[in-house]
């Protein structure tokens, strides 16, 4: 059994690898809900949407986002309506926000819902969003205090981020299954995403750092910083906001405390001593997943790693 | 001042020609909402929302109902998560349903509501729901009891009915500006709809009838059967099935308390006499409206009635 925290696109695409070459359900995915929020009274819950498409085959393979060939005629009438129109919501995504709407109105938890919606799609692999309590991802910049996605999509990335900070008004405590999950894996795997806005939020819950520390299993991260940049996203210009520096030596910083294996590319073969010496096991290999091959390649690197 | 209580898609093809004739702002439309029902969490208000696309001129001009040139894909992913598939929305029309679902869920009014959407939408005519209170037609038929658009839509009206129940489990008040209206209005339109889905709710609201007995303006309802049969829908079915007579002499004795015009089809003329005995005027005329011409005629033909 296989644990994965996971953030959005950069993480379903290794997901979408790893899956083939395990055992059908062999494999939990803690998804970050720190992205989610809520658009014309919908609630939507980007990452854990990004991670099932994915892995249901049926994900923008372009974007990496949203549904394949989905059409924007429900965006466009909202638009005529004078409503918010800087999320990219398909009509075919939209299906799956009124259905989580509908079943968050009967009382239904962010667990159950995913649960239902991961059925719906055929996905096999367990699918766990991190929380089921209400964690919003802000970000403190020059332009003022503002959620993760407004920083991200309607403000395409541009402010300076001086702080990132998990807005939990109520306490949030990991989602049932969580924290057994990372107890009971053979192996654990962050995926390469958002340090700060992905990771960062599951780590944020009580306990699974604690989880990550005890558990004998290897824990295993793959580095989201090439060549001291992001491949895509705005993790690097994050990291450099906050005073970080821009490199995936950072990354395996930040995770250390739990940390044994720390998967780099080989761009960055240079950052191999430093990152051996805080305790850590390094592999460099090609980790740029540009192509199905590569994709498929870094999988089994990290299931070999897993299991030596 | 014109008043017109009005269904779906009968009342709107009339009102539309109407419009152009009367100035701007010169009409105030009571619409039925016994129609209205929840899906996927979502409230719709069919009538009302033919009578604001139709106007508004994005009508599926095909149909009479729903969007011009809309897809339904949202429609197609609801149907791979198994939800009901048989009331259909087009994405384009989604919008409307998810902007008035986010504004209920704010507290605002179905009144409140409508007037959002109107202006949305840029029609000038005021456009009232008949009622801000829970209100549902239902249907008792041979194969049980249901609302009306279950009936109509999801068994595509095949059932024989037996009786028409307004099912108002708090009592149902004319929302506000309703009763005002009709008393204000130099003239009275029952447009042709559905005499027991579609004008026998909006009767049914305390005051309403009452209100059109008492005004010295004429009242004026056009019939919706011609020759015994109605153009579209089940009135002629449902008014088999509860006893009554199929024909346009059923519905101007249904309204004949407070009617003092009855637009007859051709068809019908030999019912004149019939009508007369019960004390309304009858205009006879081409009510078939199937060609711009005609529908632009019959609107002149009433307008001249209610100026008379």
């Amino acid at each position: 059994m296989i644990a994965a925290l996971a953030g959005g696109v950069g993480a379903a695409k290794f997901l979408e690898c790893l899956v083939p070459l395990i055992e059908p359900g062999d494999l939990t995915i803690v998804c970050n809900t720190g992205d989610d929020m809520t658009l014309w009274g919908l609630y939507l819950s980007p990452d854990v949407d990004i991670i099932l498409y994915t892995l249901a085959g049926i994900v923008d393979p372009v974007k990496g986002w949203g549904v394949r060939g989905d059409t924007f005629n429900t965006l466009a009438m909202m638009r005529q309506y004078g409503l918010p129109d800087w999320f990219n919501l398909g009509d075919r995504d939209l299906a799956t926000h009124i259905y989580r709407t509908a079943l968050r109105h009967t009382g239904k938890t962010p667990s159950e819902i995913t649960e239902t919606l991961r059925r719906g799609l055929g996905v096999i692999a367990r699918v766990l969003p991190m929380t089921d309590d209400p964690f919003e991802t802000h970000v403190l910049t020059d332009s003022g205090r503002m959620h993760f996605q407004e920083y991200l999509v309607q403000r395409r990335a541009l402010d300076t981020v001086q702080e990132v900070i998990y807005h939990t008004p109520l306490g949030a405590r990991p989602a049932p299954g969580v924290l057994e999950a990372i107890a009971q894996a053979d192996g654990v795997i962050l995926c390469p995403s958002n340090p700060l806005a992905s990771i960062g939020p599951i780590l944020s819950l009580a306990g699974v750092r604690d989880h990550l520390c005890a558990t004998p299993a290897p824990v295993l991260a793959i580095s989201p910083i090439v060549g001291g940049k992001t491949l895509k996203g705005p993790a690097d210009r994050m990291m450099a906001g906050i005073g970080l520096e821009t490199s995936a030596r950072q990354v395996a910083f930040l995770y250390q405390d739990f940390l044994d294996i720390f998967v780099l590319d080989q761009t960055d073969a240079d950052l191999q001593g430093d990152i051996e010496a805080l305790g850590v096991s390094v592999l460099v290999t090609d980790t740029i997943m540009n192509t199905p091959e590569k994709k498929t390649d870094l999988a089994k690197v990290v299931l070999r790693a897993l299991n030596d």
